[in-house]
């Protein structure tokens, strides 16, 4: 059940006639060689699995599949040929998009925002470690550069006292999510936070490098993040204003022991409670990971069954259901599952798991769930790996619960507050029964926030499933900035939505925004309406969605 | 033996005549209020003392000081009164300069780099502690709070179980020093890294809010740093992008107990050992707050004595001196003293300065000194206060060294290595002799880099003293950027020259730094000079110094 584009041409950007485009791929392809620029001018053929994804397009996409392709895809080698590229979209007036590896599921995958953009896949040719240092517990990367290869080449090294972080899909680029602030579950899940050190191609072809890397001979530019004068680095973040070439980052030391623990709670009531008894065990690290509190929903459906296999009517699984399937699992009848790990020699993990089972246990028929119970193809395992850094691919399997399983995530950020998670909870509830999608809700405790994720599961393949996850991501949304909550990262579809909500004082920042990206990108070449920013020449002009 | 400054009539901003200047004055006087507008047109004697410091000119002077000063000083009550000063500055393309507080000692107190410039004294007026959250521990705060002032109003809520942290002197403002990116002693030294939130009046006027500020209503500005979309806050930092008329920040958890120790190592050898020692300890987090490595003669000096107690002649303490005081102090006999602090319940503390104890006595003839022995007025309990979040004023001692002690730092970041230390010490040593200056060197060991902070301290009075600490200073710079080491900070005379050793690719970044000057400050009105950045309208004019 495959969905096809039917297409035989790229599909151009607006504003540029065949035979300009034409002119300018064949000046790039003297520049790059004919094997490193690919048009995408065939049926795109979208069912590729997650380590074979298509880089034109969103293997996951809530648009229709032809809303944002790219018109062709350029792999450049070096930092000097991004340069060539990006000189040569400025005398064009090509709309460019990079992309790292293009993994990016859940919030635009490979896609450009821009409809017929180039698609500048760094990945594939960019992929070097360029350093590990195993004194100072850092290293430099290409955006080629994944999770698993980081890690495999760590281990290659022999070097069993480094760690790295990793989100729950290691298959991703550590310089891709790290840009777009994503989140791992060691205690060094904050990518952004612990990245040092930027290389940035601007988006009129300077080449700079941020914090000590801009010192001629610099021996401290993957350790000290700050450099001197303005820090530059978050203009790179989630943003428009360059192209990342090499990133520095900070590895964790081995801390000596760990020991994954997890809890279930009886009652959805439960939630309230337990965040509030999160809350200051997080911040005084007691509790040192991100704190993972998901539904008994995901739970059922990370064993990678399709929902059919436990009901056949339309929507989410009935109450009964959810509870008679989730009492089959290793974590018991229950309406959310906490996943945490303890970290260093057995007696501090101890002293740490002693202080959590007494305070989880406050709440009535809290009950910890016994690793040595846990049998080894349990997802369990596999939170296992990825809080102690070892990446892992199991978290994919919760797509399989639709045919042609996408999905697509709300991300909004609140306090850690019982009230805020309920409202947050209910507010989701409330939009999924309105628009009949299925959604599985789980939290991610950061130090002193934490964010839902709600990850909508629907089959791409059918428009109106499309339709109803769209419409439900924009009332949540809407709902969302009511009351306070903004999301922390979107899908490029939602972008100009999400940035819309930030517009305190009659949208200061993104008119800052807007006078950064006018100065930086006078041509407004680069990655257009990311972020919701649109360079001078696409203002005013209806491109927002 | 206060040294003066003849002035009769405010030093006027180059290229803005009296009679433009009294217009503008009697302008922004109807603004503000003619009690909220000085003129500096009294003499000015510059003998104040750090909690009442003078706010038109550095108190501590390594330049003439009549060279970097104001012409006059204004008040604002509001954001809303800073943008109105704001608007005014553009019209008359009058120089403003922003100061917290202005005590930014060693790197040019309240001085503006551009002489004549208007002072903006934010401190005065704007004083607030907006909020102390007890449960998120954050706080929001305006530029007039001081360290001081926020630990006295965590106590006089009787909020025990938060912490703040705070740098060696107490009496700084809690924003000026984390924009110039200062450091403190707890787990929470690094205070830029746990900012969240700022508002800032742009150069052109607008008031925006950063990271989740930007939504209205938001829940979360001070317990999420990032918000959505590019994150700007870097910009405001170090720099002369925005005025910041408040910020949030993260505080610290009581961590439930904490113990002071302190290491002597006997010979300058120890260091290159010593330093590799700490560097996986304070990765590991063992050595949970920034190490402090000092040498034995600011042990002596901050006692408070003048160098005259204890020897006569030119130059610094010749060894044998230095070995025959430090002797008598309850460090013993040494080279180098480590201050430290372990957090937590006795147990966890026990469990960390066990490991402390095994490594750091590997050194020959290290020994612990055991602060049941160490006298109540000692500087140790000073130390012990400051690591502790408990704002202190005791290191100004060291300060008393010459007759009208004054001081300036060279402040170079380096790798936390053994080799590193020596040829830093090498390089300031030599420098030391042939420029006849007194210094005391410590190192200052964050996460992965060092701060090695070295304070010439000299009598301002004496033209000689100053010329000898610049040209000093200046020396050492270029040797430190030799062998590649930047400053994290430095003294607004410098900031030219320190800002020009940051010049890979053809000074890429300053570049980068000047086109973001000319978008966000087309007038060139605030700041100009701060961190080596010109506007326009300074370029070339040869200003740099
Ligand atoms: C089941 C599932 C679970 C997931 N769990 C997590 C999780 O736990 N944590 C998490 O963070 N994410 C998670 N994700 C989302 C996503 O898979 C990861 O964030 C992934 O790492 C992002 O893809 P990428 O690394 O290939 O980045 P890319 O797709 O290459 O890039 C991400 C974004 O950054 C921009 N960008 C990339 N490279 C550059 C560059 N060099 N210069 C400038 N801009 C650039 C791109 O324009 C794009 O918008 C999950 C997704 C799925 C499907
Ligand atoms: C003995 C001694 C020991 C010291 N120890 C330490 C230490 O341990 N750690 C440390 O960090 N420092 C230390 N210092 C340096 C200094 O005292 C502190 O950093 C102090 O906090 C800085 O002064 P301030 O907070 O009043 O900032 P200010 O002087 O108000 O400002 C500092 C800088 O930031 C800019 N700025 C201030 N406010 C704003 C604003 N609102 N918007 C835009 N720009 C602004 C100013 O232009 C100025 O350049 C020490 C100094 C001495 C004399």
């Amino acid at each position: 059940a495959a969905s096809q584009i039917p297409r035989t041409e790229p599909t151009l950007p607006q504003g540029i006639s065949r035979s300009t485009f034409n002119k300018a791929i064949s000046e790039i392809t003297q520049t790059l060689g004919a094997e490193n620029v690919e048009l995408n001018d065939k049926p795109a053929v979208d069912n590729g699995w997650y380590m074979e994804h298509p880089n034109t397009h969103d293997m996951m996409h809530v648009t229709d599949a032809d809303a944002l392709v790219a018109s062709a895809v350029v792999y450049p080698s070096s930092t000097a040929e991004v340069q060539a590229i990006v000189l040569w979209a400025n005398k064009h007036r090509m709309p460019i998009f990079p992309i790292s590896m293009g993994r990016n599921l859940g919030y635009g995958g490979a896609a450009p925002r821009v409809r017929g953009s180039i698609v500048i896949d760094l990945g594939k040719r960019m992929s070097q470690i360029l350093s590990i240092d195993p004194d100072d517990y850092t290293c430099l990367v290409e955006p080629g550069v994944s999770f698993y290869a980081l890690y495999e080449a760590i281990q290659a090294k022999g070097y069993t006292h480094i760690w790295i972080d990793t989100p729950d899909l290691g298959g991703g680029s550590v310089i891709g999510n790290t840009l777009d602030r994503g989140v791992g579950y060691t205690p060094y899940g904050d990518h952004w936070a612990v990245h040092s050190g930027l290389e940035v191609v601007l988006p009129t072809g300077e080449i700079v490098r941020t914090g000590m890397g801009a010192l001629p001979g610099s021996n401290t530019w993957q350790s000290f993040p700050y450099g001197f004068g303005p820090i530059q680095d978050g203009l790179f973040s989630q943003s428009n204003l360059g192209i990342v070439t090499k990133m520095g980052l900070a590895l964790m030391p081995n801390p000596g022991g760990h020991e994954s623990f997890m809890y279930a709670f009886a009652s959805p009531a439960d939630l309230a409670p337990l965040i509030e008894i999160i809350r200051p065990l997080r911040i005084a690290n007691i509790l040192e990971n991100v704190a993972q509190v998901r539904s008994a929903e995901q739970t059922i459906a990370v064993q990678g069954r399709p929902k059919t296999d436990f009901y056949s009517g339309p929507g989410m699984l009935p109450d009964e259901v959810v509870a008679r399937e989730v009492a089959k699992l290793p974590c018991g009848p229950c309406a959310w599952v906490y996943y945490g790990m303890a970290y260093g020699p057995p007696h501090i993990r101890q002293y740490k798991l002693d202080i959590i089972h007494r305070e989880f246990t406050q709440i009535p028929n809290a009950r910890r769930v016994d690793p040595s119970t846990i049998p080894r193809d349990n997802y369990f395992w596999s939170r296992n790996n990825i809080a102690a850094g070892v990446p892992d691919l199991e978290e994919l399997l919760w797509c399989n619960w639709t045919p042609n399983g996408s999905h697509v995530a709300f991300s909004p950020v609140s306090p850690i507050r019982g009230r805020d998670a309920e409202a947050l909870v209910k507010l989701a509830r409330e939009r999924r029964q309105e628009y009949g999608v299925e959604m599985f809700p789980a939290f991610c405790v950061g130090l002193r926030e934490m964010h839902l994720i709600v990850e909508i599961v629907f089959d791409k393949t059918i428009p109106e499933a499309r339709t109803a996850a769209m419409g439900c991501l924009r009332a949540m949304i809407e709902d969302a900035a009511a009351l306070g909550y903004g999301e922390y990262r979107t899908h490029l579809a939602l972008m100009d939505q999400v940035a819309s909500t930030y517009s305190w004082n009659d949208g200061a920042l993104m008119k800052l925004n807007e006078r950064l990206k006018d100065a930086l990108d006078p041509n407004g070449i680069l990655a257009a309406g990311k972020s919701g920013i649109w360079p001078k020449r696409y203002r005013g002009r209806g491109w927002e969605m």
